[in-house]
């Protein structure tokens, strides 16, 4: 057994939910901290339906476990600086604190030796012009805080739309960034374990339909000079982090290089298929570094690929069908644009998985309801 | 979304902790049934704790379903009948009536054209030359019903030992079965869906240690056409029963044929490795089918084994150490006979897969405690 018998997660969504059900078989229970009565993870471990801001309920579910991780990036900092006075929160706070700050995370990107694409700070209208020169007229503007899924942020096609971008933007503070000409978006998922051992994951090739993951196949389509610096890339990020856990680094791939996007500081989307697809998946591996337990083997034997149901599902017969092919429903109510389920496929052949992936992107199609 | 939303569940054990760890990925909830306060499946779906035979619960847990499962067979036919009459059960009562009792699941395997060794029904001292003449002195004797684990039954060295064996038995009905010197034991697990399609999963190879599962090894060391046999007699006992789920068909290979040991009509100990080494494992395939979902692919990437804990576990960290290994830990407190825990490993050849094992077994002896 391990001595981590019961582990802390911030949020309860669909992330906690398959984290939940990889520690059961440990012997190791989650204890998930989550506002929401119907939080999916609640099936997989004990749920505290609290107020991020309850005092005496963090200072319960601290005393309750063993350990603390999230599943959720954005839990307010001053709740997290009072859970982590009382248990070790794993990955560190500095890895949320690089990572829930666009500027930061550039910079903390730059300073790992990972490349990126140009970028500038908008603070004021002042910034407006020094961004333009520094980036150019057309790039993506963002939030520097909160945003995901393609929200709060603006695409900027020349220079005359900035300003007005960072208008409807509500003048926040903001990150304008060159926009990169990609030919494949990739992300590394890749763990790091307490005695700083690393296991990374096959680079992902990544598909997004309106800022949102549609699907993900492993390995990408990239050249292994490619998959190896991807590889370097990842592991530079999780030592310059000092990140206890798994995360997923972002990437596009654009004129043959590698340009970092940004940094997930918990398990990701793009990372779903290892649950059939590796051999021990980024849940797992997560639970096991955070539980303090050696990483388990990364590699997948075969070809996988994940596609996201956003919004509406099929019938579980439909997607069982196709020969590969698994499911997971998160018991969320349906909602456009709201991600609800998730189909995976593995295949013994690059030819056999696309396939089978046409398929189940059909399906998807039929029933996704992205807005 | 699947239309059965929830499978009832008699027996929560480990069994039904996997069956419920893989029926959440399909947004399908378990409701195990179990007079056990501290039933290991609890932390996987919703734990009924009353007694076998109290009806009142019964009725309310067949009425909360929409399909009835087991992962225990011993459940009395009283009570399987009265769940019987309120919601499908499968498998079909059929599967338990005829591998409840030793004689009639020997008979029914011999109508299914699968063979078995030479054996003798032993009801009264009548009975016991008649055995003696179809069987001969060198068999094992054993209690027509609710055996397992190798309880209720005496191994006989002779004529002479047969009548003491059956008192030490406390002459209850018997089946004296001729002892199979046998070079291997192996078991096909495989599922059967309710439109009668089947999977059947690698043949495995097993050790057992004091009437106890040691360890199993998939794909067996046994010749095409022994595993080709093996699949054969397989689908033709889920046919004969008209199964819906999983089970296993134990065997021995004795003189390089195969001759049938017993049926388990339910997931079994020697399919745990597909948790890990097969596509779809047999649990999630045993909930596709009571569900009437399409089956999962049963095929396996790679070689996989798997060591049980037996009234004693090492720490988590030893066995995760090891290459390919993972852990399942069932919650239980440990006693001696007592299954608590098993680890798996998978390899990408035979040859790591086997310096893998001897790893994992040599903790598992360091641990153990069988009586």
């Amino acid at each position: 057994m391990s001595s981590v018998r019961r582990i802390g997660v911030l949020g309860g969504g669909q992330l906690g939910q398959m984290l939940g059900l990889s520690a059961i078989p440990l012997g190791i229970e989650c204890v998930f901290y989550d506002p929401a009565p119907d939080a999916p993870a609640r099936v997989a471990g004990r749920h505290v339906c609290a107020a991020w801001d309850d005092r005496d309920a963090l200072a319960r579910f601290a005393a309750d476990v063993d350990v603390i991780t999230f599943e959720f990036e954005n839990v307010p900092a001053a709740s997290l600086a009072f859970l982590a006075q009382e248990k070790a929160v794993r990955p560190g706070v500095r890895s949320l604190e690089l990572t829930s700050d666009r500027i930061k995370e550039k910079e903390f990107l730059r300073s790992a030796g990972v490349p990126v694409q140009p970028f500038a700070n908008v603070a004021s209208d002042a910034d407006l012009d020094l961004a333009l020169a520094t980036v150019g007229g057309h790039g993506v503007l963002k939030t520097r805080t909160l945003g995901y899924d393609g929200k709060g942020q603006r695409v900027v096609q020349s220079a005359a739309e900035l300003a007005p971008a960072w208008a409807e933007l509500g003048r926040k503070p903001c990150i304008y960034e060159a926009f990169v000409p990609f030919d494949r978006e990739v992300s590394v998922v890749a763990t790091r374990a307490l005695d700083g051992s690393t296991a990374v994951y096959p680079i992902v090739e990544n598909l997004h339909t309106h800022g949102i993951l549609f699907r993900s196949i492993a390995p990408a389509r990239i050249s292994d000079a490619l998959a190896a610096a991807a590889t370097r890339h990842a592991k530079a990020v999780l030592e310059g982090l000092g990140h206890i856990g798994t995360l997923a680094l972002e990437m596009f791939v654009a004129d043959g290089a590698l340009v970092a996007n940004e940094i997930a500081p918990r398990v990701h989307n793009s990372g779903h298929w290892t649950i059939q697809g590796a051999r021990t998946s980024q849940f797992e591996n997560h639970i096991r570094a955070v539980a303090g337990l050696p990483l388990g083997d990364p590699g997948a034997p075969e070809f996988a690929a994940m596609v996201n149901l956003i919004g509406g599902v099929p019938e579980a017969a439909e997607i069982l069908a196709i020969p590969g092919a698994s499911a997971q429903f998160y018991g969320k109510s349906p909602r456009p644009g709201r991600k609800i389920a998730h189909m995976n496929v593995v295949a013994p052949s690059r030819e056999e998985l696309l396939a089978r992936l046409e398929r189940l992107e059909a399906l998807a199609r039929r029933v996704n309801r992205l807005a």
